[in-house]
Parts: structure tokens; C-alpha cells; sequence
């Protein structure tokens, strides 16, 4: 196969996208108090993310024989998702960064943030909404619905991880892991971005269930992708402190690799540390940690199951995929499943 | 006019929205975290309010003519965006209660309780999706539209709110007052539930303009008395705590009143307790500033403002309403509006 720059591929469809979302969302108002609240919701999405969502939901709508102007609003409500979503997680997980820059809730508190956060989901709702004008109120109706479960599935995905944190829990199984990661993450990363797309373009309903089986596999290596780039990433490209899920006290795939191959005594040391509130962690400690996951090689471990992950989404949308769409973007769409795995951010 | 007991109206409107929400509201799940998540859904919609909200919707549904099973998917959806927000205003404003119980961040924790408010959207987004089977795709949309407006309105009014405190700015004027009131509260409490409800009817598109005008007076005057019940009110029927704004800084007609009344050295004491932190404010600070406003009859003030504002929105009701509504229902309705500024909770 020739070699697509995925980056390439999705630069300007990011910046179509982008544009789309800032003519999109309100600049000023004549109270101030409101030109600030338009301020916030703008912030986010002015930091530049790398539009992999929208930009497979373009991709797919594009392999199945779809126009970018009717899929190009859903694909900027998608990322309208994403984008207020990640204000309410960075209040939930104590984040302090997001893309390189501090949080929004560090920036302006919690009681402003959480509110913007509203606001932009409000948004996203009327991007949906103006869908009925576009592919008219049964097409606009069903990709809601889509948006709906995606929805359901991310706060439900989102709810366990901050339940096992907020319980101290760590007995945590690979298979929990994974099906917490397939609510969080496979939907709104993978399921949803490329069903929504080829729904657009009128694909039939049986395609459905296999991008399902596709992005279920597909989401979970992107999310273990991301847990190993958070442990070892370069803060440059990956904009998020590195290790801050240590900090955070997160549950991934990594620690629940060292956790098992650990001694009895390195795991009382382990949970004591990873059990403290953020704020009493010390550096130290965080060292210690990524010396342990260094000498039990956990991130290979995770890194490796990524990888496996990903090659059977890669045989789902070979063997059941590709034969449906076109031979230029079936090429793309193998990069793009590869790069999320090889990625370095 | 005859007496209309406005609770024996509600009550039964009441019941039948929440047995509609809870049986629409998922309840258990085979993995545990998840049912937790239920649970925080369920305990906010669980706890009794006054269900003043739907009433209004399918009180003016009925004037209108309309059903009560074509409007009963669109109160229960309105019952739960009162239910959701305020699960984000709670943790935005630092409120400790919420009807009588703990707040559910205090309760679970902020991370769970924001995510829980997010996860109850969904909720309502998808009630309102559901109004494609009873009322078709065209209404179903405009009904959506109308909810979008609230939603924009209601995350600005709370934004304005909140950036008041966050800058310390007490240099507030009864008109800036009014306008945060009017998309605060207006919207979500009045306008909203009036309008679609006679929308469901069928009414007529000249009909939302006397309700916009007649539900930004009365809005404000709910708003208002809201406001002097959390000053006076009895804990027992308000279930907030008696003083809870002086406590959280809120700005109120109250105390705008009061700081054009007092003198130099007292506005000087005043904001300087206004202004601490909740955590760093003392009770015997509060009993001042409860002191200052009954030296200055401001809470008389704010009174008497709701009960002309309410006026107003009682004169526009009887000019342009009344004679578009059969006769029983009008008594409910007036009924109603009276209720709004004389009720104790």
C-alpha cells in the first residue's frame, strides 16, 4: 500500500470544520458578562486538536459516496461534542492542562467553566437541529439519534472511571477496563464519527452493526494508545502533562498490567501512592511509579495490546468494509486506522 | 373570582409526570457503577418539588385545547432540564441543599454529581427526540427549537450571575437585575412551559409573543420572590437554607435595594462580608447583613417589585390571553399567576 499522510488528509477538512464551528458560534454581545461567556465557549475549540472525529465522519461520508456540504455540519457538532465534553472531564479528573494550555476551569474556575461547558453542549444540540434543513427532519432525526446514544454511552463510560477513582477501587479486571473504555471512548472516538458519516451518504443499516464491531475494537487501541502517549508522550505534541493520569490516579491497562506482575510489597507501595489526593502526591512518588511500570514493562504490555486491538479492526474493515466503498478513500481510511495507533499525540 | 386551590390543580399533574419520568428513567444495570449512576439520576426528579413547570405546560396545553397525552413527553422532558441544571447550579453556586436533602455533589462528590447532571440531559434531549411518535417530525422540531432557546437563555442568565460573583461586582443596577432575571429564570420557569404547551395545542405563532411579554414580567416576579423566600422563608417548606444567597454572594433585588439605602460606612461593612469566600464567612456576619436588610425594609422592597411585576403579567394575561382560552382554565391559570408571588416555598 502507498503511504497516505494522514495529517495531510486531515488538515484541511480540521480547518473546513474549524471554520464552520467559528462562524458557527457567537462572538459578541452587547453585556459584557455574555461576550466573556462566548470568550470561554470559543477557547477550546480554538486550541488546535488533531479533527481525527470529524474527520473520519467526513472520511466515511466520503467513502460511501456522500457530499462534504451535507455531512460538514454534523461532523462540527461532533466536534462541538468533544470540545464540551472535555471542559466537564477536566473539572471531573482535576486535569490542568489541556492542549498546552492550562484548563479551562484553571483559567476561569469551576462555577464559569462547568456553565460554558453547558452552553457549548446547548450548541451542539442546535447544530443537530439545523440538520432538518439540510437532509431534511427524518435524515436529522436519526443522526440525533445517533448523537443520543453516543451521549449515553460517554457519561456511562465516564461514570465508572470516576466511580472506581472515587471508591479507591483497583481491583479492576482487564475485561472492566475494556468495557469501561468501549462507553467512553469507541463511541464518540470511533462508532459514532464513522456511522454518522455513512448514514449521511445513505448507507444501509446492516453497515451499522459492523462499524460497531469495527470501532469497538479500533476505540478501546485508541484509548490505550492515548494512556501509553500520557506515560511516555513528549508534552510538546501531546499537550497534557505526562503522567498526569498517575496524578489524576486514573485506571488503565498499564497499571493494571503492573499491578498483577508486581510484588505483594511493590503493590502496597503502589496503591498507597496512587490512593493519595492529587494534591498530596509528591514528584518522588510519580517517579517511582514509572520506574515500576519501566521494570515490569507495562507500557509494552498495553502497547502491545493496542497494537493487536488494532489489527482486528483492521481485518473487520478489510474483510467486511472495504469491499463497500471506493478504492482511493479505502486507502486513506486504512492510514487513519493505523495511525491511531502509531500516533504520537 | 372563585378560589382555586392551585396545589390540588398541580398535585395530580405532578404525579403523572413524575410516574412518566420514572418509568422512563433507566433503574438498574448489570454492572454495579453504572445502577450508581441511576440512582444520582433518579434522586433529584425523586425529591418533591412543586412541579410548577409542567403544570404551566399542560395547564396551557388544556387552555389551548390541547391533550394531556400529546403534551405529557414534553412536561416530563421540562421537569427534567429543572432537574439537571440544577444539579450544575448547585455545585456552580456551592449550595449545600436542595430540597430539604444534600446537594448531590455534596452527597457523591463534584466529579460524579457533574457528570450524573450531564448524563440526565441526555435524558431530556432524548424525551424530546421521542416526540417524533406522538407529535411527528415537524412539531417534534419546533418543540426541539424552543428548547434550544431556553437552554441558550438559561446558561446566559446563570453566567451572568456567576461572573458577578467571581468579579466581586456589587456596582449592580435594578435593570441589569432584571435582564439576568429575564434569561435566567424567565425562560425556563414561564415563557417556555406557557408557549410549547400551547404550541402542542396548536395555537397560533402571534400567541408566543403576549406570552414572551407576559412571561418576562411574571418570570422576574417568580424570580424576585424566590429570592425574599431564601431571606424569610420557612426551611420546612422552602428546603433551602433560610439565608443561603447571603452566604453564597448572590446578587439579589434585596441587596441591590439595600446598598442604595445605607449609609457610607454600612455599604463599606457590607461588601466587605459580601465578598468573603463562603467558607471564611461567619453566622454572626450573616445576622447583620439580615439586620441591615430589615433596617431598610429592603425585603418589602423586593416584595412589593414582585407583586407589581406580577401585576403586569396578570393585565397582559387578562388583555390578550383570556379571550383565547375557554373559561375553566382561565380561573386556573390567574390562580396560578397569583401563586407565583404569593407562595411560601
Amino acid at each position: 500500500m502507498e503511504n497516505v499522510d494522514v495529517f495531510e488528509i486531515l488538515k484541511p477538512l480540521k480547518a473546513r470544520v474549524d471554520d464552520y464551528i467559528f462562524r458557527f458560534l457567537p462572538e459578541n454581545h452587547e453585556i459584557p458578562e455574555i461576550s466573556l461567556l462566548y470568550r470561554m465557549m470559543r477557547e477550546y475549540p480554538s486550541r488546535s486538536g488533531k479533527g481525527l472525529r470529524p474527520g473520519l465522519l467526513l472520511l466515511f461520508n466520503r467513502a460511501f459516496g456522500g457530499s462534504d456540504e451535507n455531512a460538514l455540519n454534523t461532523a462540527a457538532a461532533l466536534e462541538l461534542f468533544q470540545n464540551w465534553i472535555v471542559i466537564h472531564d477536566d473539572i471531573e479528573d482535576q486535569s490542568d492542562l489541556r492542549r498546552g494550555l492550562p484548563a479551562l476551569h484553571i483559567q476561569f474556575g469551576v462555577p464559569l467553566a462547568l456553565n460554558a461547558g453547558d452552553a457549548l453542549a446547548g450548541k451542539m444540540w442546535e447544530m443537530l437541529w439545523l440538520n432538518k434543513s439540510i437532509l431534511g427532519s427524518e435524515k436529522a432525526m436519526a443522526i440525533f439519534e445517533e448523537f443520543l446514544h453516543m451521549y449515553a454511552q460517554t457519561t456511562a463510560g465516564q461514570h465508572i472511571e470516576l466511580a472506581w477513582v472515587n471508591d479507591r477501587r483497583w481491583d479492576i479486571s482487564e475485561n472492566d477496563y475494556f468495557n469501561m473504555c468501549r462507553r467512553k471512548t469507541a463511541w464518540y472516538t470511533v462508532i459514532t464519527p464513522c456511522w454518522t458519516g455513512a448514514l449521511i451518504a445513505g448507507a444501509e443499516a446492516k453497515v451499522r452493526e459492523i462499524i460497531v464491531s469495527f470501532g469497538m475494537e479500533l476505540g478501546v487501541a485508541f484509548q490505550i494508545q492515548d494512556d501509553v502517549l500520557n506515560l511516555r508522550g513528549d508534552f510538546g505534541k501531546y499537550g497534557k502533562e505526562i503522567g498526569g493520569d498517575l496524578w489524576e490516579g486514573k485506571r488503565t491497562l498499564v497499571l493494571i498490567d503492573l499491578l498483577r506482575k508486581c510484588s505483594d510489597g511493590e503493590r502496597r507501595e503502589i496503591l498507597n501512592m496512587l490512593n493519595k489526593d492529587r494534591e498530596k502526591k509528591e514528584a518522588s512518588e510519580v517517579n517511582i511509579l514509572l520506574e515500576l511500570i519501566e521494570k515490569y514493562k507495562s507500557l509494552e504490555y498495553a502497547a502491545g495490546i493496542s497494537q493487536q486491538l488494532a489489527r482486528d479492526a483492521r481485518r473487520i474493515f478489510t474483510e467486511s468494509i472495504c469491499g463497500l466503498v471506493d478504492n482511493e478513500q479505502r486507502k486513506i481510511l486504512l492510514s487513519l486506522i493505523d495511525f491511531v495507533v502509531n500516533r504520537e499525540f
